[in-house]
């Protein structure tokens, strides 16, 4: 398939740009250790995440009119800490330890690699991330990022259609002159059904050292690469 | 007035950032003078932009839902060639013609100044102009955007509140962590009714080597200078 037509690169950003397992383990400790607890940090972060999914789905389903996911990702901490025996912690505790997901750490290759793909087209987040928390990680991180899409400004979560189309439509573009690029072959395959094109980079440990899924990409997808800087390359930015 | 709080900058672009009547002029120009067409470009300028706050009031009125501001140039383009004796352009011709918008240029001190100033603040663009016009034009230009915010994302038209105060919200911040940064002094005073500080940069010949408004701040604003890069002084951007 002919790539000669993208003009914009959409990006899933939770896994695919940013390591939210290793990020959100750090920043539970660096919470909650001086407190004195000794959690198995990356199971929070994993029981935390876990619940991402489910709360989302009840918005993309209609049952539950559209929040920013700062406010899922409230309502979820607030139901996982007691799973792990973690109590009184003040409001402004809770926020600071919200707000980690607007601190998370790029994968070695990200900065980089997104600076010499935004040389040739341009670079938007397509994320579930809402605009404060992406604007803070591009601040905090250095994402060179050209636009700040995603669920808030579409409102609508992945892999929902409006999704894909409402942020082409912003960016002024068909769907063919965009190509979402991520690190799982869920977002990819829907992305390619609204007409995307569509890049894989592999994360093979974003969930973990046992992780069996989103290891290689689907046979479907148009490009494949195992960092963002080959992403580069293949695509041929300098 | 303390100005510590402040986290984000939000930029009005037209006029402010980017020269749109010399590069309107120039564009037209280049479109036009090939075929035949020698108009006194700057008032071709003019004209088209002197239909730019009527066409968005029927918006803010509620007499007509909101479109981006694309469709609106593209229709004051189509009444007001006719004006100026020009006619037969194919609708490439008229949609590059319309997207001279996308092309315009920064004034000298706009890259550099929002450049220092992105260092310190959030970097924002708060502009009637679509999400497509406002990225292309960055690309462009070279302005180094956080985020691009305004009309289009907050589905209202300054100076209504609901521009300013849904920006904020997008940053997940309260109005009075934001600064409205414009060349235009009912902008500003708008924003200031709804909370946000407010900072003038001064442009005398936006509107050509006649102007008579906005040549100084109002005695209200809560910082005034003469470029970018005399804010960004003054904000203590190195």
């Amino acid at each position: 398939m002919s790539l000669d037509g993208v003009k914009a690169l959409t990006f899933d950003v939770f896994g695919t740009v940013v390591d939210w397992r290793g990020s959100i383990a750090r920043e539970a400790e660096a919470a909650l250790a001086p407190k004195g607890y000794a959690l198995d940090w990356a199971a929070f972060a994993d029981a935390w995440r876990g619940r991402y999914q489910p709360a989302m789905q009840r918005i993309r389903s209609g049952e539950r009119p559209f929040v920013k996911l700062d406010v899922l990702h409230r309502e979820n901490l607030e139901e996982v800490l007691p799973d792990f025996g973690v109590s009184g912690l003040s409001d402004a505790e809770l926020d600071h330890l919200n707000r980690a997901w607007h601190r998370l750490s790029p994968w070695p290759d990200s900065v980089e690699g997104i600076g010499r793909l935004k040389g040739k087209y341009i670079v938007a987040t397509q994320s579930n991330g809402n605009v404060a928390l992406m604007v803070n990680m591009a601040k905090h991180a250095g994402l060179p990022w050209d636009v700040i899409l995603g669920a808030e400004v579409c409102q609508a979560y992945k892999p929902m259609p409006e999704a894909y189309l409402r942020a082409a439509d912003l960016l002024g573009l068909a769907p063919e002159e965009c190509m979402m690029t991520a690190a799982h072959n869920d977002d990819l395959k829907a992305a390619a059904k609204c007409g995307f094109r569509t890049a894989f980079v592999a994360r093979p440990t974003e969930k973990g050292p046992d992780q069996t899924k989103d290891l290689e990409a689907d046979p479907s997808i148009d490009v494949a690469a195992g960092s963002f800087i080959e992403l580069a390359d293949k695509l041929g930015c300098p």
